[in-house]
């Protein structure tokens, strides 16, 4: 923390006076007591992105799934499970914040029931039912209002650019992050990222390799760059 | 590691020559290269046996699934990811080891097939469907010499005594520590542990609420026992 408060000194305070909203890791939806459905989502970039906005500045409130991660020093923590939980507390927080950045990779099914008890083993074929979890990211691009930047991520394996850029119109994001999660050094668990940044008037910015903390203030210059220009907008 | 060079010295090195094999942890299954199925196994019990066997003088070897735990020192540590990959590592082991102690959540089930891409939500209902995963204690009860002693972990939310003496017998083991895990303090993610260990003559030894570093000294302690008994009798 000593390392934390000097960075803090450092940084420019250029989200001074915003609340920033960061999500990260991935839910658990539980089939029972013991067995769930989860992801491959570390947490690090949304863990790293709380930690940046918070050095320059911003009040940050941070809404977690289950990570091996230490919450960052000056972030507000909510951890959460599932997505119906995580769907609650953003909702609630999402009023009082600024820009909303959502990091996490949240299921987007959990299992029709869940059983109160272990189930037990047939040695037969079991089948899982999933309904659709509620979807965090369009409803908030639905409430967005006009001061309000949402930024969202992807992580996908194949035709990124293409579910992209409609991933960004369909939810009404203003920066949308996308990464390769085949390529080495990317996406889930690493300690790096390869991202590209899709902007609301199909620019798009690809960074190289870099360490996620860099990443995320890449990402906060971004967010800066748009608030200044939405002012001067107006 | 000064403390457990300490710890070393003072403790007593009763397994010394000995093989102890522990697996620890849950295992994952995929969906796609980003979902899967897992359990609530946090690795804490096993890691617990793995070191306590090392400090008691034992080669360890440590099969482990995903676990946000450091490997203790002095373990020969085999990280794997789905039961496949455990059954693979631990039927290598399992022949030059003495003792053998399943505390890992293995999978009992895997999907039928996995998707090389990501699945695209489509807002609709999804079906998994599941087969068993090989049953690796079966096996190593059924290969099991009389050399060797075969320790496995059951952790229920009811019916524990019934389905602990079931397991024992079924699975040919030599002792079963069972845990409610329903009990503030016992099983996943806990530090500490409330146990049963059944015996092979239909007894049962009930350890109050400890830490399970103190379990995992209780549970060598009868193998130690168990050992010499079966070594009187030859």
């Amino acid at each position: 923390t000593i390392l934390h408060n000097i960075s803090k000194l450092l940084a420019p305070h250029d989200l001074a006076g915003l609340t920033v909203l960061v999500t990260a890791g991935p839910t658990r939806e539980s089939l029972d007591p013991v067995r769930y459905i989860s992801n491959r989502s570390s947490g690090k970039m949304g863990y790293a992105l709380a930690r940046a906005a918070a050095l320059r500045g911003a009040r940050v409130i941070l809404v977690s799934g289950p990570t091996a991660l230490e919450p960052p020093p000056d972030v507000e923590f909510i951890p959460v499970e599932t997505a119906d939980q995580m769907f609650n507390e953003v909702t609630r927080a999402f009023g009082g914040a600024d820009v909303i950045i959502k990091a996490a990779a949240v299921a987007d099914y959990r299992p029709v029931t869940v059983s109160h008890q272990k189930i037990k083993k047939s040695g037969q074929e079991m089948i899982i039912e999933l309904v659709p979890n509620p979807d965090i990211l369009a409803e908030l691009g639905r409430r967005k209002t006009s001061q309000q930047l949402l930024i969202g991520f992807a992580a996908e394996t194949n035709n990124l650019e293409q579910y992209a850029r409609e991933k960004l119109s369909r939810k009404n994001l203003d920066l949308l992050v996308a990464n390769d999660i085949t390529m080495p050094g990317a996406g889930f668990d690493y300690d790096t990222n390869i991202v590209r940044i899709f902007g609301p008037h199909d620019e798009v910015e690809d960074l190289p390799l870099m360490d996620k903390n860099t990443v995320a203030h890449k990402i906060l210059d971004r967010v800066i760059e748009l608030r200044k220009s939405r002012q001067g907008a107006v």
